[in-house]
């Protein structure tokens, strides 16, 4: 038995969380607070929301909006500049995973300076981070909770993964009703990231019984929740429960890491201009496909986990039903099928293999990857 | 949907994962560092493993263990006035639930001075306390995840509950390792504690989502582990699933509290020496079926995550299963059926009710409880 470790923010979660951010922040001890975010939130109106909120708890502020999907490493020396010059001693997230990794990432700048890229790979950030508190509105990226800020590095356009227990934030506001402001396909792109999230981190070779929990409830509510959540911006118990899904997920995949999945995704994000949840969603079953063998036992649960009765399969019968599940659940929710679809293409395969089996959640897949082995799968799936 | 709230300490679970609690202290920035313990536990040799373990990381200490069970206030004072006079700036606490507790309440005074009374009920400590490091040794009380510090109030001879985020340490050392020095009627005794942390924060009206996976998981782990684990101190999978039971249902109860069980038994551990898990043991099938007009469903579940097959079982069939499973449980492995048995009278009855119905733990009891109420359920468990 290996160590096991878990480190969590201090979580609220439900309807109207999000009124509480100020005095959150007030608690932490926040005299000045940058709000991070992004034009698609702040277009929402939960920027306009968070900032009436400070001024409700007379808690001064300033902001930075300038993030795009696949944030960059400038973005972050932005925020971290308008951080400095604004005199600001704490930070607020609110958005999606872009938002918040950048949210992070200024915070990790501010206290320990240099350039982002410093602090690429694990446990590599010495000082303590201002007070964080992270409120998420797309229930995918699990920011909100998780150890990780994924950066793009324009130079070497590549997906930097900076891991470190100090990225936890403080406090994870989840406010279920943020997510009625998400269009369909949104809902679905991100929807598909909480479901890798949860496969990734219950086949990760560093899962442990604290991760599982989390990993198996979360892919219990996508498998149940996840159709209805796309079908209506207005059902809220599917917003809740797909909220907690990304939570949970969040919490299990934090602490468990992911995989190759992941590890390939992070490297066309880098590069192309890919929506992360959609990649996910397309490779997410040759991916299952490719890794049943390290831990058929473990596909079977997770296909019970999927509602799926496996009495009488056998192990590779439950684990086809469920990378069937899988692929049947995107084609009902509309996420794109193949690589082709959003823009992939031959030529770019090479490359994005390399750079994918470079990637820190390569190490906790459960199957040893090769080049050829990621070549080919991105064959299969063009 | 109410609000949910969780908070977690940072985690360390595994076999020698006691080897960590040095650099831990370290990395908090600890100079010095008071080992809060007992005898029980220096006797089984922990505290010395403890007081190694600071040498190799080269961290001053100084000890305290002069911790009772059931531990009273003017015990919490001498170990403030240790960590004073010693000049420490951190806490490691190493133990079962009685020096977590005092461990936790030394930090409160050192923190925010006066007496540990001043603190008695929920979010009264205002000051940030030192970095706390908490070692369990007993896979019971859960105090080394959870927001609790019960602590005796020698004048009025009542168990003060005292609840705050401010007490959830900073790291929680789980080695289940340490638990194969404890004798089965310990393991016993502290193994129902864990099964009614579970039970009473799963049909508690605070649960969330976030604490029925974790009341769910003790359940199950405690169904199928304690009785091996009171049969043979070697087992170490029966170690390390109680220990895992025991850190999932202090999760749980830490974040969604408890029930009438537990204000009954700190109104008896508050004026009588008894065993608070061997009360709990006797109680809690009493409890069950006093409350479960209140949760019908839940009880049904409780049920399946016991291992009964509720197949075909009305809700009340389902609810008697699981009350049949605990007391079968308890007895097969040993703690007194009867308070009688622990020394319990009629003449207690009177105060213990009264005592009871103003513990904090009763405010989350799923059904209200009146004085007669608690009257009649101890009368039926004398």
């Amino acid at each position: 038995m290996h160590i096991n470790k878990f480190v969590t923010p201090e979580i609220i979660f439900g309807k109207n969380a999000i009124k509480q951010a100020g005095d959150a922040c007030l608690r932490l001890g926040a005299k000045k607070v940058l709000i991070v975010s992004d034009y698609g939130v702040a277009a929402a109106g939960w920027l306009e929301k968070v900032i009436s909120i400070c001024k409700e708890s007379h808690l001064p502020f300033a902001t930075f909006i300038d993030v795009t999907t696949n944030p960059k490493d400038a973005e972050v020396a932005n925020g971290c500049r308008t951080f400095i010059e604004n005199e600001c001693d704490a930070i607020i997230g609110v958005g999606g995973g872009s938002a918040l990794d950048v949210a992070k990432a200024i915070a990790v700048l501010a206290a320990n300076g240099g350039k982002i890229s410093d602090y690429e790979g694990v446990d590599k950030i010495e000082k303590p981070l201002p007070p964080m508190i992270m409120i998420m509105t797309t229930a995918g990226s699990g920011s909100e909770v998780s150890q990780f800020s994924v950066i793009v590095d324009s130079n070497r356009q590549k997906k930097m993964t900076i891991i470190s227990k100090t990225l936890v934030p403080d406090i994870a506001i989840i406010d279920p009703y943020t997510l009625v402001t998400k269009e369909s396909a949104l809902t679905a792109a991100t929807g598909m990231d909480v479901l890798t999230h949860a496969v990734e981190s219950y086949v990760s070779i560093a899962a442990t019984p604290l991760t599982d929990v989390q990993a198996k409830n979360a892919l219990s509510l996508v498998s149940t929740y996840l159709r209805p959540s796309v079908a209506s911006k207005t059902n809220e118990e599917a917003k809740e429960a797909m909220a907690m899904a990304s939570l949970q997920a969040g919490l299990a995949f934090s602490n468990a890491i992911l995989g190759a999945a992941h590890a390939i995704s992070h490297a066309i994000g880098g590069r192309f201009p890919m929506a992360h949840g959609e990649i996910n969603a397309i490779l997410l079953p040759y991916v299952m496909d490719f890794n049943f063998i390290a831990a058929p036992r473990r596909f079977t649960e997770m296909a019970e986990f999927m509602g799926i009765d496996t009495r009488g399969l056998t192990q590779r019968e439950a684990g086809n039903a469920a990378i069937q599940f899988v692929k049947e659940l995107s084609l009902d929710i509309g996420t794109p099928q193949r690589l082709s679809d959003v823009g992939i293409t031959e030529e770019m395969i090479d490359w994005t293999s390399q750079t994918a089996l470079e990637d820190a959640c390569m190490i906790t897949n459960p199957r040893d990857v090769t080049l050829e082995h990621v070549k080919s799968l991105l064959k299969n799936a063009l």
